[in-house]
């Protein structure tokens, strides 16, 4: 038998540097959130079909990696056609789904939601896209108040300053906006409301289209012109300084609940109080997300002068209750680890050395069983006052060894012999 | 379409309070090994199904989740009956092997790596015995000296010091062995060289059938009496304090290599100036090892007082060259991640508390926003000393609210209502 040793297409080995700073990073989320007191949950990487073919997945559901049935579950499925019963998960919202509706009786409520977990994509693998990549989700199940939007864009705020002043990069925008304002501004356009979704799709396009470019695409699916005009001068009044009730006030008042620009008041200013001078929050009337299960406040966090987004999400009243047949509310951040960690990579990060030097014995396999003794002993004495220590015997190519060493941050290398003093 | 809501069979959802343990162990196991100079690294959970039928996983094999292939790649199986190209891994071992071969240009020689990831296994479920679990495996590749066993062997059992302390436990035994040691007392004892792994599978079970229910098994499979006599002759000399020297000379110095003997006992002496005292080390005769790819020093740690090893492994030189075609040392640890959690948990560990109590206020809906925002900001005073604080709506069931707050370690519980001075 022949073995292969790449990875599986796709998907990825991480070396001792990569693994350093995924935990690194890793490491700082978990204890950001835990200052806000989320909780971290895990679920198992196999979920049934059913729930992953459950409309909630969206285009991943095309993407599913089937495990095959075994043994005897097989034979049976051979002979009714269906010969996968579970699939690999494509995202944590839906896991997600299911363990709430399954433990909720154990659960805290609102429950605060931690999950840093892989999930796979049978995608197509391209340059920084893979089959196997880690998802980090916080989410917060059962609270219907404007506590779960306020605690979950300030917790995500403090969290991407604090892992990326280590690479100096600290002006970030959060983007807010609510589905029922996007909704109140399609209707006071005169859009029918079976539109929405597909208007919503078009204006989602604005960054690489610009304004015109909507009101082109409008026109040419054929929406009337009046409604095209109408909807349009309203994004010709958004102005850096306006507030959501000021723009809510001139485009949309009529057809919006109070509450929502209320709402959005209060968590600005909540918000505001709680972050970083540099983090720049901004009601932004543009903001689409894609997910169609969004039912009120949604979010997103760029990071200034890059031109993706670091982090969205929003609140899903509804999509939880599919599951336990229960109404529950839910609001979450979808946070892109692989994003952040491509980027402190690319501006060279620097492992915090915490003041300690990482230190290598390379030990000529001659030295005799008493040198080797000693050697560990004081390898045991150094690692007691909390110093990384290997001890490895001195290769022939002793050139390779030390640079490899050094490329994982030994500053300290010796060379140890039969009559070298230590 | 119906959504279920249970895991998938076999598997687990972790609650909080699981996480907390788990993630506290990997925490420990992470800075013990770290200390000690060892690298985390990860492979995908996918791998080549040829890679996981080559021999190498043993029972396992026969394990193993199927991954379906993918749209055109699948039709193409279809024809040939081929609908299968990777699998989940149902070790860390035949992961490692691909990966040092794949990467061995990029890694430091030695490498010290150590791996903490699921593993999936096609198993009947039962108590206790999960088809996802995880495991935590330390390896030293590159390295033929004893300095990899006793890296190993001393890193090990600091790390499970360093863990069974929060519950009190302190002395564990580690029991070493040498698969050359095994065969030179077969080969003195006059079994046929072609017999020892069925020998060594009916010495394995010493532990279950005693001494004589091994003789009687070894008789029954009708081994030469005189060797079976002379064999078992060998086990009766055993005593506490014998050293592995003392042993062999009367057994079967003749058939063995007095290298192995001088290792043993720099192995020994080394690590026992490295360990804690309550840490004991035994030469064990006894100690056999399931899996057929040893080649040298085997060792397994057991907990005083419990009948299992909680951590077990040895030196396997020639698996990884059968990845790499170029011959490659190899010592490595595995360790029972989920064993440990386990006991833990029973033993009632206790998520050590930093002298910082964990806060919640829980607010009514009806407060206003003015109170809202009071009550963030001095949430994000208390979150900047670096305490964990959750501000959550006061729910109409507070009772079962503050019940689950408890539990998960809030000791500092307040309501908050309009009028209520912070």
């Amino acid at each position: 038998m022949k073995f292969i040793t790449t990875p599986v297409k796709g998907m990825q080995d991480f070396l001792p540097a990569d693994m350093r700073l995924r935990q690194h990073v890793m490491s700082l989320i978990r204890s950001s959130y835990r200052t806000y007191g989320f909780d971290e949950i895990e679920t198992p990487v196999m979920e049934h079909i059913e729930n992953l073919s459950g409309k909630i997945g969206g285009e991943n559901e095309k993407l599913i990696f089937k495990v095959m049935k075994r043994g005897r579950e097989l034979e049976k499925g051979l002979e009714t056609g269906e010969i996968a019963d579970n699939g690999l998960r494509y995202d944590l919202t839906v896991p997600l789904a299911r363990y709430y509706s399954n433990n909720r009786n154990n659960l805290p409520t609102p429950l605060k939601a931690l999950q840093i977990g892989n999930v796979w994509r049978a995608d197509k693998p391209q340059k920084g896209r893979f089959r196997q990549f880690t998802q980090c989700d916080i989410d917060i199940i059962g609270d219907s108040s404007i506590m779960a939007e306020i605690e979950l864009i300030a917790a995500t705020s403090r969290m991407l300053t604090t892992i990326f002043e280590e690479v100096g990069i600290r002006e970030f925008t959060v983007h807010i906006n609510d589905r029922r304002i996007l909704k109140a501004m399609a209707a006071a356009a005169g859009f029918p409301e079976d539109s929405y979704d597909d208007v919503f799709i078009i204006l989602d396009k604005m960054d690489k289209i610009g304004l015109d470019g909507v009101r082109e695409s409008l026109l040419e699916k054929g929406y009337a012109p009046e409604a095209v005009e109408a909807y349009i001068g309203m994004f010709r009044l958004i102005t850096p300084d306006m507030t959501c009730g000021s723009f809510c006030e001139q485009v949309c008042a009529s057809a919006l609940d109070a509450g929502v620009m209320a709402g959005m008041d209060t968590i600005m200013t909540s918000v505001a109080g709680m972050i970083s001078k540099d983090v720049h929050l901004m009601f932004d009337p543009t903001l689409v997300r894609g997910m169609s299960y969004y039912t009120g406040t949604i979010f997103e966090i760029t990071i200034d002068g890059y031109n993706f987004s670091i982090a969205g999400g929003g609140r899903y009243d509804e999509m939880i209750g599919r599951f336990c047949s229960q109404s529950v509310p839910a609001c979450g951040f979808s946070i892109g680890f692989e994003r952040i960690v491509t980027i402190l990579r690319d501006l060279n990060w620097k492992e915090p050395d915490h003041g300690m030097e990482k230190m290598a014995f390379l030990v000529d396999e001659k030295s005799g069983a008493d040198k080797i003794r000693e050697v560990f002993a004081k390898a045991t004495e150094l690692r007691a006052q909390g110093q990384t220590v290997t001890v490895q015997p001195l290769k022939k190519n002793a050139k390779f060894q030390v640079e490899t060493l050094e490329k994982n941050g030994y500053t300290s290398i010796r060379k140890v012999y039969g009559d070298t003093e230590l």
